[in-house]
């Protein structure tokens, strides 16, 4: 075996714990890094313009995927600029392991311009944050960092990796192949289930929460099938998170709605509840702190856990339908919305996304205006997954679609995004094009922060004019067709429903990304 | 006087400490602190449709006024986004006060999801940091804030603010009105400036090295004379800091060239000069760790510091060249360089550059494509200002370019950008067209990352197919014309030199923005 340096052998253990993507945005302390990955053609590496591209796309790969893609940033402003997308990711649940150079080992002490506290940046997203000591740690704290993104149900971890520690060749004997990942599926929690059966058995009304995560995950079809036979055996709704992780959706599987944003429609669901089933979700809290309503929506002694977020819940659920001699699940069919004609108004997206998308689509969901209707009408649509903004950070939309599309090139892939949220990261438009991925982006573009505007007007006062400037976005317009263009994306405009049916169909006929200005 | 709300007491106490500039981009944390700027004319709120615009805009700003901008952040990823401009303000000495909304104060526990650790985030980059813990500590806390950002030569002071104290009326009386920030111009350190002359007698061979900050920092036009007087009278060198925040450059004023980036030139410089003397500058450092160089250039029994960086030296110049009986200054007269012709090259756009520029214009640098060849030969271009990438966080060029037109609405501004670096906030050039800002911006377009080549090739090398692919930025080529005019911004394409003066000659005859991609 010939000699390795640092960066060999910290990508070949990764690659050994099954990491096979890193998206990157190098600088010169990871230029050792890049180097090392001549001889390594298991690693496929994707490069983002702006590193929040390359942080969200490895959201979207490790929601897709359950494993951990890479991420490789520039010290740390360049991880910095990659935090908002992490803090998403962290609300996902999403392993995730970064790696960021740093200056040699021997250079830090002289607070260079590039020098700066990358622990104190890391560990509000990080589960876990490593600096790597020496070359021969190298190897080790990789298989360990994999580990670690897959503990807790996923989470961020960070390796920092001083630049002589990467070029420097591996002391003595090539380090032992680190000990294979504990491939640390979550073990479902150990339930006591007749006590639970017991519980839902004595409640007047039930609400079931499903939270997001992958197939196992409360809003997996194995999951919504067995909340489905609960709601009949019992009279229970059920309803999906606000913001899943990951949601299947579609004909088939229950038509779940998702648990309101604003407090007063959520207290309408819960408030009457005397049992509120959670299930992969965590107690729902208001996402805001509003005066008159409680943060904490349930009472604790309203709640019933049958796993936390990131964890397998499926199995739970089912047994609890036996258990409860719960009906067979019966596949519902979803009436298809009628086609939509003239202006586009959100509702009339919704349904013309709903009656278009290709089964087996994958849809990220960013920004109100076109994400409720859409999630409403969906389960009408072909068997689906969503994806949706977990933190609230927002310029999640586009990596997140990015990281899909990489994770599972059979699948179209589609953007459902508002313009203010997706200005954030628009760099990514760049690398749907470079690397060809099938992702159509649909841009409600009402050129204006209209999340902000409800905010301000929900105590019913009218916008000041100051208000009213710092929410628009109107002058100038931005161009969605000529920006998508520019960085190589085919982009069109729609204006009504039908054009917009049209462009759609032909978006998806094709492969490659492909832009859709809708004008509202 | 009516009742205030805790908002409206923060940006009258900012008001007060003489802050006129806000750059913006609230989210619902900070909606409250949005309604309160109605009343509050004296405050310009500029909009940044990503958060590293407005950190990036508020150093701009703040280096050329000498007084501190404030930003408005949405929450731990808002502000994440802005570090790696704030990375670079720090870098520069650059007063700041980031504003960032947070969760009402009892809404905190619950751990909603936009919830992280903001100190954590904040404290890298800030030199202060306060959570305000009342309404009544608002106005007290703002007008401190003031102070602090003034402090040790200019820093960040963060300021974190819970939406309920925001909302909330100040209690009892008004709060006085704080005392008024002891306007705390730095002063100059007080030397013992016969010691320093009898160590300049002594010395053999002197290099000065001069760094940035405002009119009375070393790179001002003050000091930087009286440098060259001490340069004629001890036959000493004289270099600028290799990325000052600032320097006046231009006819009238010496030649002093930059320090050089790497190691081994900038070794040639200082390794024979048996004494260094700082003028607001930082003992010199490589960049990076490089094998076979020290990290620290100059040993420090040959270093003699004349005032730290932030701080006003040129007295201290003054006063020492008076002492050493230097001759009088002479202004010299620099030859313009011919009009270059034909295909265009880093040179021939340092000499068009520099021969159309503007008198009293300012000039935003980033990238080493055509930063240096520009710099050494615009001494010979009128009067202007030079603004560098301080911290090496990129993506810095185009925000500068919004702060320094925003704080100087009577001065042409110029970005001279690199294409790779000024994608990470390409979202800028919206706020140009918004603004109608009079900045025209250069783009170097290679279509590659040539600093990461130039440093993978320093070994000697030949780049490798993964290096290659991760440095190529060429497909597909982004359309810097569509992308500028997508934004708002008027722009052109230039392959030759007389295209290109003919190019920047109209543009400068026009008010607004403009860009124009340079062909290379």
């Amino acid at each position: 075996m010939t000699e390795q340096t640092g960066a060999q052998a910290l990508w070949a253990a990764l690659s050994g714990e099954g990491v096979d993507t890193c998206f990157a945005n190098p600088g010169t302390t990871e230029l050792d890094l890049v180097r090392a990955l001549e001889g390594q053609d298991s690693i496929r590496c994707v490069i983002g313009l702006q590193e929040n591209v390359c942080t969200g796309a490895a959201d979207g790969y490790g929601r897709m995927t359950g494993r951990p893609a890479a991420t490789l940033l520039h010290l740390g402003p360049g991880f910095a600029n990659g935090i908002a997308n992490l803090h998403n990711a962290r609300r996902a649940r999403t392993p995730i392991v970064n790696l960021i150079g740093d200056h040699t080992s021997w250079h830090l002490p002289f607070d260079a311009p590039l020098t700066s506290d990358i622990e104190s940046l890391a560990r509000p997203v990080s589960g876990w944050v490593h600096r790597i000591d020496s070359t021969a740690d190298a190897p080790r704290a990789a298989a360990e960092s994999v580990r670690q993104s897959l503990a807790d149900g996923g989470q961020g971890a960070t390796l920092i990796f001083p630049a002589d520690y990467q070029a420097e060749p591996l002391p003595g004997t090539p380090a032992s192949a680190a000990e294979p990942a504990a491939a640390a599926a979550p073990e479902a929690a150990s339930l006591d289930l007749a006590a639970c059966a017991q519980r839902l058995r004595a409640a007047r009304r039930i609400v079931l929460l499903l939270g997001g995560g992958g197939e196992a995950g409360g809003l997996g079809a194995r999951a919504q099938r067995a909340a489905s036979r609960l709601c009949a055996a019992l009279g229970a709704a059920a309803y999906a998170e606000t913001f899943p992780a990951r949601a299947e959706r579609g004909q088939g599987l229950p038509a779940f709605d998702r648990l309101p944003y604003f407090p007063e429609p959520a207290r309408a669901v819960l408030d009457p509840a005397d049992l509120v089933v959670l299930a992969g979700a965590l107690p729902p809290v208001t996402y805001f702190g509003y005066a008159g309503h409680p943060s904490l929506l349930v009472a604790p002694e309203r709640l019933l856990s049958l796993g936390a977020p990131g964890h397998p819940v499926a199995e739970a659920l089912e047994q609890l339908a036996d258990a409860l001699d719960a009906p067979a699940f019966e596949a519902p069919v979803h009436p298809l919305p009628a086609a939509p004609t003239g202006p586009l108004t959100p509702a009339a997206i919704g349904a013309v996304l709903t009656r278009a998308l290709p089964e087996g689509a994958i849809v990220s969901v960013e920004g109100g205006t076109c994400g409720y209707p859409f999630y409403a009408a969906s389960a009408a649509a072909p068997l689906h997954t969503a994806l949706t903004n977990t933190g609230g950070a927002i310029g999640q939309g586009l990596p997140v679609a990015v990281g899909a599309a990489i994770a599972c090139p059979g699948r179209q892939v589609v953007g459902l995004l508002s313009d203010g949220s997706t200005q954030y990261t628009i760099q990514a438009l760049w690398t749907m094009a470079h690397e060809q991925l099938d992702v159509v982006v649909l841009i409600a573009a009402n050129h204006q922060y209209a999340i902000l505007r409800n905010e301000l007007r929900r105590g019913g006062a009218p916008l000041g004019k100051r208000a009213e400037a710092l929410t628009a976005l109107d002058r100038p317009r931005i161009d969605w067709v000529g920006l998508a263009q520019s960085y190589g994306v085919p982009a069109t405009r729609a204006a009504t429903a039908e054009v917009l049916a049209a462009q759609l169909q032909d978006a998806f006929g094709r492969r490659g990304p492909a832009l859709i200005e809708m004008a509202l």
